[in-house]
């Protein structure tokens, strides 16, 4: 399918600006675990995601990760492409968590779409908004809510975004995801296991109490 | 002064548009203490700070408070102000941190502004984005940045906002604004003391030692 189908406010634009987004904007594929958008290294361009999964986390100097928010299909992502904004000043980390496809929109087309397209100024808002909510409930995560809690919302969302009761993740990698060290998560889990919530094994952890971890995540 | 010298993006509007904010927007003084927008309560409008300072922070269930950031003179505030953006959807506290004086423009009015002003739909982007940008690093500092450099940073801060070395402000304050217990500030503040760099005294805290502070907070 063609951009028009996955660029929001599409309807709205000129001829004009449909052409140019047309001409400007290519198709890539993304093997999961591809670092699509590194930091401040780089303004690669806005992301529209046609299928698969992306990741936006943060990145501490000792290498420790944050998970910030995670996109999906028709999900349109501003933050790689922090140089259309003077005022966006941190920086953010995307990886494709499961093989992806997606538009790359030019960082410098999408800034003129914003300077002349009011559709294209207040669809940002929206999406800056959105992304903006999703922050301050990390905040909130972090600063109030137990880890249990943390750990039980998790792999409960983990779990629906697989489709499965199984999750194939290490520890290692959800200690990354929440920030926490791996010795952390590794004893939730065995207290989770010891309440009949999961049960482990090699590489795997699976779900057996699903009422019991939603009734802790709260 | 009038609103024209606050309102970013003025020279922008047409005379319609200034017209309709002159008309609509409202001067008023609060009181320091005073409680200006309360969560999901209302949606007051939008401030334009002419004097004073507030202070923007989120409230648990618990009445826990983690402060997420200032407004200062010519600032303005968009949260106070959720229902403008369906994508909203998180729930700020902002009081008066000083005697101040500010302008009101109601949500509607603010609204179809972004809606028929492109120089208003951007400001709002680069607004929003600034707001981001303070948040994201505030999850930086709780994340990954230890008590004692997060409390000198805090002491640091609040002496060039007060213009003094002698801060008037409790532990207990000190510990809402930072999102812990009073025991923590005032163990913490203790180390500080017995390394010369504050010296307590009842309701009061005098920074000795800045270089020593600046250094810590790094």
């Amino acid at each position: 399918m063609g951009l028009e189908a996955y660029f929001p406010a599409w309807d709205q634009l000129s001829e004009a600006e449909r052409a140019l987004l047309r001409a400007s904007a290519t198709k890539r594929t993304a093997k999961k675990g591809t670092l699509l958008h590194n930091g401040s290294a780089d303004c690669v361009g806005l992301f529209v995601i046609c299928s698969g999964q992306l990741r936006a986390f943060i990145l501490s100097e000792e290498g420790k990760e944050v998970t910030i928010y995670r996109l999906f299909e028709r999900d349109l992502c501003l933050f790689s492409a922090s140089c259309i904004m003077n005022s966006l000043q941190f920086e953010i980390t995307i990886e494709a968590e499961k093989d992806s496809e997606l538009w790359v929109i030019p960082a410098e087309v999408y800034k003129r779409l914003m300077d002349q397209s009011l559709a294209v100024a207040n669809y940002t808002n929206e999406l800056m908004a959105a992304r903006f909510s999703e922050v301050m409930w990390l905040i909130e995560q972090i600063m109030w809510k137990s880890f249990d809690k943390r750990l039980a919302s998790f792999l409960l969302e983990e779990s629906t975004l697989d489709g499965s009761d199984t999750l194939q993740i290490t520890h290692d990698k959800i200690a990354a995801h929440m920030g926490t060290a791996r010795e952390v998560v590794t004893r939730m889990l065995r207290y989770f296991q010891s309440e009949g919530m999961v049960r482990l094994s090699r590489g795997a952890i699976e779900l057996k109490d699903r009422a019991g971890l939603r009734k802790l995540a709260g």
